[in-house]
């Protein structure tokens, strides 16, 4: 082993790759040859092509879809409430030296929730951004209290997922033409998913208010979008009533951030923003600092 | 013109026709050559063909997407609210002696809404289950408050679409065994959809409970419908507030329908079930006896 790393965030769709050496990233690489993509490569193989070049002995920590049972190696759930230190102490071997992160679950009457893959963005966030607070947005948003030593409990809203799909495969979006941005379309959205108790019944009228000519059909995206997350929040934030003296982390790219950023601020709350990859690094990092102690 | 009537239920995937004769149905009809369906043929050649052998001199009602902007001839909406009597006066001609009965809408701040072909059932179901709030489930289940003479206000909830979106194309329906009848489970998802503030949130639950193996995975549909109908159900009754001594009329299949009564019963609301076309076919006949006065 050097005193190196190689990180790997492996989902679906995606896997993007780091090697860092003495605490630097000395380069990076994508793939399209996500845990559903392998196109009858094995895993090991895929790895060993998006890692050609760089240093042999290395440790490799992977996180995200990997460790499903569609994956490489099923890494088991870790129950929450959990201690972020026993993240790094619950590896996965699937290689000599070449590990995967476990991801998180809940198992409670109310709530069954998992998630792989955010845990370790969470690790980087509460060291980057602390907050009682995080959400950690895409297509399948994660909302998470945790303090500065353990996570408590997760949700997760689907919110991307059903923007994807109502676009995508439902009337909502058949003949429209080109989307643009839009920010008051946004929030005129954001207004409706905010008050509304019936989100489901607000869906339809999306696409009412485009053949009556009530909503530009270039907007519907936007609308919806602030539809959609703007009943996210407020449901979230009614069902969890944080304190709103303290800041929220919302960990993604800072377009999507920023959207739920508007809709928490209208809402009284103060929200900081961090790069999801930034967060990610920071995860694997305290986990590699801890495995190399 | 003589004596008897055609009706023609005309919807997007299907279409469907009955003919009259002194007020007895003499042969019905049925074709999946949908508005969206038509396969390069005129609307008029499609309804040449299923008629074919029926008598030439006879008035043709049609309802539903025929008369949409993507159908044969626009049918302009009625404004809610509207008297039940005005439907049939504003037929739209699109031969002589043929004619498509209108859609309704409503453009309201807090509402943006259309229909078109349940306000043919709806004229229908206040003759034989008379009632001050009727619920039309399908792919996009209508809520309608209404009395004998007016329909006042409406609403679109796209339970039927969601669920069929988010079995066949979101990840809750990845990889799931075939899914079987069960009144059980329904009943378990219905449970948490009525008590939910936050049912976007609880969508990926579904996928999580089995998962983690907390859900059998063959009643993965039956507890999504509870959820979604459970959820609607509850938030459309919130909002209305409507009087629970006074009946429910539901207009559906049986199987459909009873999913809602199910539901209805547990919140103290008594449903009374109306079979579809049996509603379609009183409304038709209203209209083409108004219309031969």
């Amino acid at each position: 082993m050097t005193s190196g790393y190689i990180a790997i965030d492996w989902g679906s769709t995606n896997l993007r790759a780091w090697w860092y050496q003495a605490g630097e990233c000395r380069d990076r690489r994508t793939s399209s040859e996500g845990i559903t993509r392998l196109g009858g490569k094995s895993p090991a193989a895929v790895l060993a092509g998006i890692t050609v070049g760089w240093p042999d002995n290395i440790r490799v920590l992977m996180a995200g879809m990997v460790g499903s049972n569609a994956g490489w190696k099923v890494a088991p759930y870790l129950p929450c409430p959990v201690h972020f230190s026993e993240i790094g102490s619950q590896l996965t071997d699937v290689l000599p030296g070449i590990s995967i992160i476990p991801g998180l679950s809940i198992r409670r009457s109310d709530n069954d929730n998992v998630m792989r893959g955010e845990e370790t963005q969470l690790l980087g966030a509460r060291e980057l951004a602390a907050a009682p607070l995080f959400i950690l947005p895409g297509t399948h948003c994660k909302w998470v209290q945790a303090d500065n030593e353990q996570i408590f409990d997760f949700r997760t809203v689907m919110t991307g997922e059903l923007h994807h799909l109502l676009m995508n495969s439902s009337l909502i979006g058949v003949g429209l033409p080109e989307q643009r941005q839009d920010a008051a379309a946004f929030e005129r959205g954001a207004g409706i998913g905010l008050t509304t108790e019936a989100p489901l019944a607000r869906l339809f009228e999306v696409r009412a208010a485009h053949v009556l000519g009530d909503l530009p059909r270039e907007d519907v995206s936007e609308y919806l979008s602030g539809l959609l997350i703007g009943h996210e929040v407020a449901s979230m934030i009614r069902q969890w009533q944080p304190d709103n003296r303290q800041p929220v982390t919302v960990v993604a790219s800072h377009s999507l951030a920023s959207r739920y950023q508007r809709v928490l601020d209208i809402l009284g709350f103060k929200a900081q923003i961090l790069e999801g990859d930034s967060a990610f690094q920071a995860g694997i990092r305290s986990i590699a600092d801890a495995v190399a102690d």
